[in-house]
Formats: structure tokens, sequence, C-alpha cells
């Protein structure tokens, strides 16, 4: 295992022994994260800023990226395996941090698991409901998590007032990755996308991908500053605090450690993960797939 | 298997049996096409156009796709899986239809296959080394083809006068997939990545993975008629009936079928299918992967 940040490991009860299921101080074992890629790290971000104490196990299905456009029986079989990875790591929370892996199979992932499964797409879809003074809500995303339609299913459960107006916008992700943020092609690719929704006149507009706060800058200006943006990480990092609150699960450390293992090109994964992350970024461990 | 076209059994000698190794007619055997996705589309384009007569079975691993960002380990394991899918299918020859395949993967498929096995890199570097007037040649395709340097090597060989110049161009790939060939956002993605190749004085610019065919309206636009636009397709074409043609496998019937095999999202492929190809995508049979 890379270790990416100083390791602060908790003397308070004993050392602690990570990657083990059984130990006493079941705080100290790590939380998994897994992402088709490495839209995750953005969701990461949130969950370290908040939780600084925790250990993290992050794996990025890099050579399957991206999952958006695929069906969700395959969707389905390859978050399976990437949760099954981290629950041999001993993980005491699995966070399901791809919009697509959580839209379309995270009912699945949970009937096998039995450490608390957290996705992306219900505090994403909590925060815009709370935010949108209207109720005239925008979702973007790929195309998987649009065509699955949970998005509108959960926002009209939280608040049958509302109106919704979804886009799948399959190109912000490959943008994204080719680290095309904010150039031309960038900006009229965004304006292509989001025409409709301007026009549609809503308040708010939820970003359903990991991979789009990388454009969140570009996609504001487009909407202009009268609609909130908002994304899922912030929101889905404040319910993995309360879950692990509830179950006692809590690490009581000041720093913890991120491990990043992915299923291809590493070299790859750390230079454009530090674009999402930060330089803590340093390794990933590339394992079989 | 579906018939997308009009299907027309060689009757001259006895009723073919299809997909059989032992018959004595082995013309008529089909050939195997395959692709990482829906690009070698173009390929068999030229192919069906040389060679009516032949039957063909192509695969687009389209629950992998794209190839081109991923590693030589992985790509070379997923190419080999895609031959021995051909293979049981009883082809007469193999044709690796990507560019990605065929720049790191050729020799390895080869090495495990009886049958003649074509890419699209040497013919499309001998039709590039015979256009250009005055050896300048520009090439672009995938991150993994590009890394590979296998253009540069072939075209020095080929031609040793000759000045190289590379680019990868990563978004190109989504965006065909999005069906974005002719406007403003896919005119500047191409002017940027064709920036630099064309301030270096190239005559004759390769388009180094099968997508591309796509764009080549917009490149040429881009790059200016006094510059040679060349792709793989025809030429690869030309070199699958010089090889049939010499072990005596040319099927004399006047005309064929193709059968689509895909990994993943068979409606997709067959509307993006249609048009790279034209109407005759009307199906394909998804395979588990």
């Amino acid at each position: 295992m890379t270790r990416a940040t100083p390791v602060s490991v908790n003397h308070r009860r004993k050392p602690a022994r990570r990657d083990s299921r059984t130990e006493a101080d079941s705080g100290g074992r790590p939380i998994g994260v897994f992402d088709s890629g490495i839209g995750g790290l953005t969701v990461l971000k949130a969950l370290v800023e908040l939780l600084p104490g925790e250990n993290f196990v992050y794996l990025g299905d890099t050579a399957r990226t991206p999952y958006g456009n695929k069906s969700t029986e395959v969707i389905t079989r390859y978050s399976r395996e990437n949760a099954e990875f981290l629950l041999a790591k001993g993980i005491k929370l699995l966070v399901v941090a791809c919009n697509t892996s959580s839209a379309v199979a995270l009912d699945a992932i949970a009937s096998d698991t039995a450490v608390p499964v957290i996705g992306v797409i219900e505090p994403g879809a909590q925060a815009a409901a709370e935010v949108s003074a209207k109720g005239r809500i925008g979702v973007i995303g790929t195309e998987a998590t649009i065509a699955s339609g949970i998005y509108t299913r959960i926002l009209k459960r939280l608040r049958p007032d509302a109106e919704i107006y979804t886009r799948a916008c399959p190109l912000l992700v490959p943008l994204v990755e080719e680290g095309w943020t904010d150039n031309e092609v960038a900006r009229r690719t965004v304006e292509h996308y989001l025409a409709g929704l301007k026009d549609s006149g809503i308040d708010t507009l939820l970003l359903g991908c990991t991979h789009y706060p990388m454009l969140r800058g570009l996609i504001q200006q487009v909407m202009g500053s009268a609609v909130r943006v908002v994304d899922s990480a912030a929101a889905t990092a404040r319910v993995v605090r309360a879950s692990l609150a509830r179950f006692k699960l809590l690490r009581s450390a000041r720093h913890g450690e991120q491990v990043f293992f992915v299923t291809e090109m590493p070299e790859r994964f750390t230079r454009v993960g530090r674009r999402f992350f930060g330089p803590e970024v340093e390794s990933a461990v590339r394992i079989e797939r």
C-alpha cells in the first residue's frame, strides 16, 4: 500500500491494526470509496475535509471507465466487483462515489454488503431540494444516470411541487479528463448542453456527476449568478459523518491517510488526480481486473 | 446471428456451410473484423466496397471502449479475447480495425493465430508515405497509439527522408460518438489539436484512428486544401484483397453478408453505427464479456 499523506495512527487505546474487521477499535477501519475512475476524488476531497481523522481506501476502475454509456447490467457487475475489493480491505462503510453506479446499482451493492453503503444521488438531491427557491431544478449527468430517471423520482419525492429538467452531457467527462475546464471548447460545450435548461428558467442546477465540480466555475458563468449550482460531494460527506456517528464508528484522530488503487494506468490517475484532489495523490497501486 | 443485408450464399460449388473451418470452399468462410467499439465500421465499409462478395463478422468491444487511454497490457488482453471470439466463428482472415490494438497488440494477436492477421497501421502509413510530396507527414491518433511511436517508426522505415509530426487527440473519439462532427465545438477542438501540426508545414495528415474519417470534412477545412488527408480504411481493404488472392481465399459471389456482435449496448451501436456504415447496421447481437 502507498501512503499519500503523513500517517498518524490512533494511539489513544492501542496501536490500531488496520485492515482487520475484528479489532476492538472498529473506528480505525478505513472508509471505502469507489468510482468508475477519477471523478470520485471530488467526493473524497469533501470527505477528508469533513472527516480529517478517518482513513480512506479509494478504488478507481480506470480500466473500464467511463460507466456512463454502459448498461445497467454491466454497471452493476462492475460496481459489485469494486465493492468486493474494498470489503476485503476491512472497510467500515462504503461510499459509492459515482453517480452512475449510485443511480443504477446501489440496491444491488447494498444487498450483498454488511457495512453501511452510501451513494451520492440521495444526498445531492436532498441538497438541491433544500436550496431551490421556486422548485425549478435542473439536473445534468451521464447518459446512464439521466436515463435511469432516478433524480427526477427522488426530487419529486422530497419536494412534490418541484419541476425537474434533466440533460445528459456525455462529453463533459472526457473534457474534464483532458483538463479542458476553462477554454473555449469547454465553454461552448457547456453552453450547448445547458441552453435548454437555461430557457426552462431553473433556479437550481444539480451536478449529477462527480466530474462536473471541475467545471463548476464555467457552469456557474454560463447559467448566471441567479442559478444555484449544487454538487453532491459536501452533502454526501455530511451523510457519511451522520452514519458513522449513529453506528459509533467515528475515528478519534487528528489525521488519517488515503490510499489509492486503480485498475489501470496509475501514472495517469495520479497526474490527473492531483487536479481533482491535491498533491496528496502521490501514487496509486494497480490491481488486476 | 442477425443478417444485416440480403443474404446471397455461394451456390456455385455447393451450399456453403458457414462457421466451419473444414469446409472445402474455404473462400466462403467469413472475414473477421474487430474494433474497440464503433470506429472500425469505417474500415468495414471500405472492405465491403472493395470486396462486396465476402461475408464479414464484426465485433465491437463496446463494453470496454475506448482502448486509446489504456495500457499496452490491458489492450493486448482485450484484443486477444476479441480475436479468439472471431476465430471461433471460423474466419479465414482477421482484420484488426482498431489503430490502438494494431499499434500495441498486433504481434501478440498474430502469434496465437493460424489465419492471416492484418492491422490498419502499416497500410495507413504506406498510403501516407506514397502520397506525401515533401515527406512532411503529420499523424493524429489516441494517446496509446501516439505514445507507442509506431507510426513514426514505420514511416521512417518506408520513407527515411520523412519528417514526422504526431499529436494525440483524446477528445475526438467522444466527439464523434456524440455525433458532433460539424458543429462549433468540433471545429474548435480540431483547430486546437491541429494548430501545432499546421505550423509544422506538413503536406500530408494521416488519420491514425478509425473514428477520425467521420471528421474528415472538418479536418480538411482546418488544414486547408494544400494538405492531403489520408486514412487507413481503403488502404487496409486493398491489403486484405491482396492477402486473400495470395492464399486463394477470395469468395466468388456477388453479395456477402455482414453480422455484428458487440459486448454492450447493441441499440446504441446500431444507432451510431448507421452514421458510420449505412442503414445495413440493422441489429447487433450482444455477447457476454
